[in-house]
């Protein structure tokens, strides 16, 4: 097995060969998907960073590494500092870096197939102030040196019932074809792969918790697809579903089909859109037209057999995840428990339902000071045990065909210290003004997300991640456009209104570094809410999420009479859902856990 | 006089000597000014619009004015409707307008100095669409019909003491040069007057309730200025004042002045700097580097001087108004004041202090229905009665040498409504809740704004209003960048981190179109808020204004204990400070009124 500095020492003699001084390797695929396949997992090869989000860049003697605040630490335990210089994101950027160290006559290469076009606009503007070049190269470099580098998933497509779908693959390719009409456009470029899963009813098994299958899609005015994917994933059964008005492609043959859409007028989302499709439709002579991904809407708002089937897998979740902490709860305390054993106590309690189809994400299991890195993803190397007189964060979730779950429960072990009360209790408060906030039609996420932190700010406290984010319906645990964080946060879609049918996470949370974390995550649904005298049409929510908060970590001093009616309110609904589905000790333990405060 | 009809007809031939097939007439004046002097008034001559913003076209036969939602009773009650076409904002503008209905070959008017570069840009694109043509006209074809036009203001220059400014001029502008030498400028040009008034402490009295003088100003790299204004306003205290770095030109020499800085380096603030002054330095051939205003922060961000300052003006007013508070408290149930005696009362009680400079707007003063027009404006074709039963909203200000204030408080004439009492409860928690918000340093208004609206939203209400507006020191009573509203408003500033020694209004309110008007409005200063146990730096408020709250109007079985906390406490303070200006009757009815719900 080569190491790192093997594999490093490659890449500059692979780009060498090509007059290439400089190289950006980011984290993603063709597809600007935020979870990727193994084989596009280039980063994690090169440099041995396992987070996910960050980038790296060669250039000349010097490389260096970009991951943000969420993985300063992971980052030094992972990749070498003396091969690549740790750089913080949004303080640099892979672009900048380059443009800082390059000099004139530099060829920097990129993969137009894993970066926008925006992106090498802005990289190239960088390079040419230096008089150095940005190259589109024709082949990842990496992947001529990655011996054993994971073939693309040739698992078979699969169909998605539309019992589960809630509207015919029909219905939207012609709500489609209507938005083409409405542009005067010949078709639209889809690259997002949740997209094309959610227009064609159809999902994949090519991405690790997330069902999709790697594809490309261009829809024509007549609501007729052109479909590209590998030979082989497309199944008599899913041909059959599809019908005629789907025509299957290689997946080879989709850069040559934009280029001869000559004189075409073509819409494409810059955003999902890698830099290389646009180029081959302007190379074929199409007009392009900006337009943002005409399914993400259909896919954002729920319509009514997925917001059933949502209900539906969450009470089927949350007896998982009840069973499980029950389970922790008796058995924490004995000092035997670790991360890993505890996470996959909790998925057993998940495969039990035998409706499970993957876990949603990596779960985040998360002892003591761990549980002060959000996006902590243990391993054997970082496998804690559970403490006693300590708290353990775990956040996870499942797939399931009517939905997509996404839950954190932060659990005492022992006896919590009334530090950790506090906060768990400003915590709290956060996520019950936020879960019981009326706002008009029309509000954006942005203007909600000071009341699930004010409680913490009131202490000089924050937490440095969004509070909500968007969840597709048996698709990617993180969806947009709908977001609920400040403004000027890197990800977009603040500006989006929340729309009835929209699902969300509400998770506010406390981290002290070095010694514990909180989080308390719900998903919920934006619903109408019909206020007596109201002049305005107005949006609340409803909890998805059902599952017991931790009673022993509140301090009930701190709440108001009508943060207590919500607690209350809502452990009932947990007590009355969830315990349905329980019987025995386990019943016996969520009727005390939900007991009024 | 001439009628609307004539001076219509009149524009209309005008712009046909000149082959003009239509003209834009927006509400501003050479310094893209919020307010502004008589002989800018041309809107309101052309139109019979009173209003504070808004604009007009022409365009062959047909005319229209644009104003938004606030003015769409009072835009129909002041502009004959067979003249002007009423036209909504932000739904349409006159560019839209004039577009949509222009034909190839047509050539429409705009002065390009009441427009900016962006304007003229959109128009200019919108117009080519049709194959016609924007044309810079030299010189405002109003100004040729309008007979009896004010000349501009030769009020002379006052010396703003250094005393009241707190920093020199000098010190100001080596700051600026700090700046130009950052970015490696050579000039910076100043247009908004209340940066110039800022930059050399001056004043002016050529603008109503706004103490700026019209002038320009160049700022070069060696902290030296060219002031251009006119003839005569610079008298010799004044030039003593400014010292032999300020030169003094003729307001007419200023183009002129612009396209002789040939291959120099320029920066303007597109938002303040007219489109004319971006073409006469590009001209000139100077290189042009688009910059906010540099002035904008100092001017924002008080310093101790001012600090201390607009305390102690706060005071003044607060006792003032406190004053005539007690006085309508007493006569208003005898029925026989009307909003204009009324208000003319509150001025004398400001005039009483012998230091009020001018009031800082033009006062509101509503009764009943007219108090839920948010802008009202009372004269004597509007001026109602003050009744018995009814709310009576006053907002209103001073002018002062050590500061600006702006506040509005609603009173009770007899018994309100249990409904009354109910919103006014809502607008008041919301108003504590933005009052009593601590937030950590970098937070921005958009982020706040929600805490004052959440109580009015879980009624199904709202105000269509911004929440909060920065204002200056002896200054405008509208200043930016700062601002607390929505994200999405038209105005911008929502996007400016709140920074120590800022002044913002904390302003809810509740309308109820045709019956009453509520709204509470104080002054607050942003400072740092020292929150033990704190993990970042925290910022909080203080109130500035001070005046008592009528107790009849809250519903205190509504309040939190924490907010009946803070409208104590700050009837306390109230009472504290204001009190020791008061004695007699008004001391005991202040007393009577500052007493814990």
């Amino acid at each position: 097995m080569s190491t790192i500095n093997d594999r490093l020492a490659a890449l500059r003699a692979s780009l060498a060969a090509e007059r290439i001084t400089g190289f950006a390797i980011p984290l993603t695929d063709e597809h600007m998907s935020e979870y990727v396949g193994g084989y596009a997992q280039r980063l994690a090869w090169l440099t041995g960073f396992g987070g996910s989000a960050g980038s790296a860049a060669v250039i000349g003697d010097r490389a260096a590494i970009f991951t943000d605040g969420r993985y300063t630490l992971q980052v030094r335990d992972q990749v070498p500092g003396d091969l690549f210089e740790y750089q913080d994101v949004p303080k640099t950027s892979a672009a900048v870096w380059l443009a800082s160290h390059a000099s004139a006559g530099d060829r920097i290469g990129y993969d137009p197939w894993l970066h926008t076009r925006a992106w090498a606009k802005d990289a190239g503007a960088r390079l040419a102030a230096k008089g150095a070049e940005l190259v589109a190269m024709a082949r990842n470099p990496i992947d001529g040196i990655w011996d054993d580098q994971p073939a693309r998933s040739d698992a078979p497509l699969e169909v998605h019932d539309d019992s589960f779908a809630g509207r015919s693959s029909a219905e939207k390719r012609a709500e489609i074809a209507g938005w083409l009409a409405a542009r005067g456009a010949d078709a639209v470029v889809i690259a997002a792969l949740e997209s094309i899963a959610w227009l064609l009813n159809i999902r994949g098994r090519d991405v690790s918790h997330t069902p999709v299958a790697l594809a490309f899609a261009v829809v024509h005015a007549d609501a007729s697809v052109d479909l590209f994917t590998a030979r082989g994933k497309v199944t008599p059964a899913v041909a059959a579903h599809m019908s005629g008005a789907v025509r299957s492609h290689d997946r080879e043959d989709f850069a040559g089909a934009l280029a001869a859409m000559t004189g075409k007028c073509v819409a494409a989302d810059p955003e999902s859109c890698v830099a290389a499709i646009f180029a081959a439709l302007q190379a074929g002579g199409a007009r392009v037209q900006e337009a943002r991904d005409p399914c993400l809407l259909g896919r954002a708002i729920k319509n009514p057999a997925e917001i059933a089937g949502t209900f539906a897998a969450h009470v089927r979740d949350g007896a998982a995840l009840t069973r499980f902490l029950h389970w922790f709860d008796g058995e924490a305390v004995k000092g035997d428990l670790t991360e890993l054993s505890a996470a996959a106590r909790l998925q057993q309690f998940r495969e039990q339902s035998n409706m499970l189809e993957d876990l949603s994400f990596d779960t985040i299991s998360g002892a003591g000071p761990n549980g002060a890195l959000p996006h902590y993803k243990v391993n054997e190397a970082s496998n804690r045990a559970i403490g006693l007189n300590s708290l353990y964060l775990v956040d996870s979730g499942g797939q399931y065909r009517d939905g997509t779950t996404d839950v954190t429960r932060t659990m005492a072990v022992g006896t919590p210290s009334a530090e950790m009360c506090d906060r768990f209790t400003r915590v709290l408060k956060g996520h019950i003004a936020l879960a019981s906030a009326v706002f008009p039609v029309g509000t954006r996420g942005v203007q909600l997300d000071t009341l699930a932190r004010q409680f913490l700010w009131q202490a000089g406290l924050d937490y440095a991640h969004g509070t909500g984010h968007g969840v597709g319906s048996y698709l990617s645990v993180h969806e947009g456009p709908q977001r609920i964080a400040a403004a000027w946060s890197s990800q977009p879609g603040n500006d989006e209104p929340l729309v009835a049918g929209m699902i969300l996470s509400n998770e506010p949370g406390y981290y002290k570094s070095g010694e514990y974390g909180i989080r308390i995550e719900n998903l919920v649904i934006v619903e109408p809410r019909d206020v007596p005298g109201a002049e305005q049409p107005m949006l609340g929510f409803r909890e998805l999420t059902l599952a017991p908060i931790d009673r022993a970590l509140i301090d009930v001093a701190l709440l108001t009479p009508a943060e207590r009616a919500w607690l209350d309110a809502y452990h009932a609904r947990v007590l009355a859902e969830i315990g349905a589905q329980l019987d025995g000790a386990a019943l016996a333990w969520l009727t005390q856990a939900c007991a009024p405060v």
